[in-house]
């Protein structure tokens, strides 16, 4: 089954808005084994879009439009998808209540432009928007499928997820199924890791995909199969192979979010943490509370970003300061021993580095990072050597600082 | 003049890549004046490739397309473009030796595929590449223009800048000229914004776009003219007026950095700052050190997460937090005193507030931060309700913050 995608408005081909629906909608087609062979954004252009739509139902079997569905005359989405099929527009009297209760709830009599927002090409299914006004529409016609969309991504992504996907499910002769996991690694550049990867030979099904971002690096196993599960094994079967070789550089694996990982660990385990940051500046501290109710085990934590507060905030020895430097193992033990001291945690991380761009030498260059973790009955310590630049360098460091404190946490015993 | 963007890779189509490029291009073509009005993804398939190339050659004056070609056989772009121009493909020397001198500064002797990278459509300009190996082109047939840009961004972008850009900048009748601002404002909803914009009535040229992001709303402001002084002239006058309505909310305008124009500032002035974090938890010391150099005047800073700690390391009275609570103007003001006392830093920022979802009540709903700034004279305070969720209003809080240091340090004599 091959699909297209159709984006409309003009704000997108100007460049300010950045197009989600398509990437969102690519990825979630491929997952169910639909193939989208042509995405086409155009602007509201009567003409451009009556041929867009009329090619696109000439080749692909699915047809998904977004955007133009709003009561201005500039939203024409559904009247050219009506000209192109040959049927005239008809309005749908329960859009209508719907969209009049919506107002009525906001305390404002509906304004009449609205009333085209119900209007809908003849033998149109209504797909309902509980999240704005603009309802969709899924229309089949001599064996094609049109799937009509409003462009706010929140209120396209829930109607995919309550109308679309389950109706695409049942829809035969889908093809074959892709599967993906990504692997999420930091603390180490994409070309080492494709450099390692290279000894398990040429990859086709399943495959590897890189995806290299600041201080991350994500590594996407795709399998595809007609039957799900055969896809699933030989998912599972690749990710053990790449584990084996750079298992020690994952954080976090799919949608996980590490930083929850870690908040759900230690309130398990009733332990509360702290952290004293240098490079990273704060970057760690914030992290932990990106996540709700983190209040419960992170207790705070101070930026030593000067030498003094070390020091005098985090009683790191100045002789330890002088002797080994701001950037070595023995101050990174001490100020996570100095910050679970002052704020009384069970845990106490720390980071100290060169995240540059100055500041490195050849004996500590740029990346060259150490973490600590002070907890009652011992202080752990890890160099890294983080590559990039300065972004890269503090968001790896973070990255590599949750798997540390995670495998700390997965390692005691329950 | 019109063009059309065609982006190749079934990466792209996948929905895992973000399009960047098609994003890049549209903005940088509309600032020239040349409207892009379709732009197409489309994987590495011949067939619907050469579709694709060939109505956008008779449509549009100009055509760009990104990606596919890499050394790999799925990398066709250059062979589909000749197809459809009737033309051979021809070795371009100057850009083999090129490419030889790439590999052998990294010590590797080039591999024989990349000798297709070398190869272009008869007729075509070749666009030096710098920042990788696949060299770009352009080709000028029947009064239309093909450019031929690599895919990754980095490549293409200085490309543009570079070669295409002042190639287009001669081409007679581009039409009438784009010229847009970005005042990005904060701790105020975008539909706010537009209620008390709605006097300025109804705008078509110059106009006003709106776009909501976590913790910012950012207004464009755009005209078009033919001549550019006049475009630039428009949107000069309605940035004004938009000013005297909104202009406390906005802390910065088109690529301004914020924290950059904060920390010049502080630079200049031969100040040091620190920060005290309850609900921003680092990310207001994270902002600061984002910009390197950032340690000649960035000293560091406390979370104090927990009240503890605002009592223990920062110095705030018990009675000031059991009276007035730990979000109120008087912790807010102890903070900001405490941290400056602490680390001896010139200025003190303090921030204290309720980021949600949980910890709101009628009295000091989720929204509710305070922000105080002391100095040797003085110390000052600020109270803000911020819209929106957890995310929004920890970003919307560190960018407030910012605004209110950047005024302060501006209120100044030099």
């Amino acid at each position: 089954m091959q699909a297209e995608i159709i984006c409309t408005g003009s704000e997108l081909l100007l460049g300010y808005v950045q197009n989600t629906n398509a990437d969102y909608l690519g990825h979630e087609l491929a997952a169910l084994g639909i193939e989208v062979v042509l995405q086409i954004t155009v602007g509201d252009d009567w003409k451009l879009m009556e041929q867009t739509v009329r090619e696109a139902l000439e080749r692909a079997d699915l047809v998904i439009t977004t955007g133009g569905l709003g009561p201005t005359t500039d939203d024409i989405t559904k009247d050219v998808i009506a000209a192109v099929l040959g049927v005239p527009m008809v309005t749908d009297d329960e859009s209508l209540v719907r969209m009049r209760e919506y107002f009525a709830r906001r305390g404002i009599e509906m304004p009449d432009i609205f009333i085209r927002q119900a209007s809908f090409p003849h033998g149109s299914k209504i797909i309902p928007n509980h999240k704005g006004t603009a309802p969709g529409a899924l229309i089949e016609k001599d064996g094609k499928v049109i799937v009509i969309f409003p462009g706010p991504p929140r209120e396209l992504r829930a109607m995919y997820e309550a109308s679309v996907k389950p109706y695409l499910l049942q829809v035969p002769g889908r093809g074959e199924v892709l599967r993906t996991r990504v692997l999420k690694l930091t603390g180490i550049a994409e070309y080492v890791v494709q450099e390692i990867l290279r000894e398990l030979g040429d990859l086709t099904n399943p495959s590897l995909g890189y995806l290299a971002m600041p201080g991350e690096v994500h590594l996407r196993v795709n399998a595809h199969a007609v039957d799900p599960a055969e896809a699933e094994r030989m998912v599972g079967e690749l990710t053990e192979k790449v584990t084996a070789l750079v298992g020690e550089y994952i954080f976090a694996v799919d949608d996980e979010i590490p930083e929850k990982t870690v908040g759900d660990l230690l309130f398990r385990k009733g332990l509360t943490i702290s952290v004293a940051e240098s490079c990273t500046a704060g970057m760690a501290a914030a992290r932990f509370t990106d996540v709700p109710g983190s209040s419960r085990y992170f207790v705070g934590g101070v930026v030593a970003y000067d030498n003094h507060l070390k020091q005098e905030v985090l009683s790191v020895p100045a002789e330890t300061l002088e002797r080994y430097g701001a950037v070595s193992e023995q101050t990174a033990v001490a100020m996570a021993e100095g910050i679970r001291r002052l704020t009384g945690s069970d845990l106490g991380l720390a980071i100290t580095g060169i995240a540059g761009p100055h500041g490195g030498t050849t004996a500590k260059p740029v990346g060259l990072v150490y973490v600590a973790l002070a907890s009652a009955r011992e202080t752990l310590s890890q160099r890294l050597l983080l590559p990039g630049v300065r972004k890269a360098v503090r968001i790896g460091t973070v990255n590599s600082s949750l798997r540390i404190v995670k495998n700390f946490l997965n390692r005691q015993a329950e």
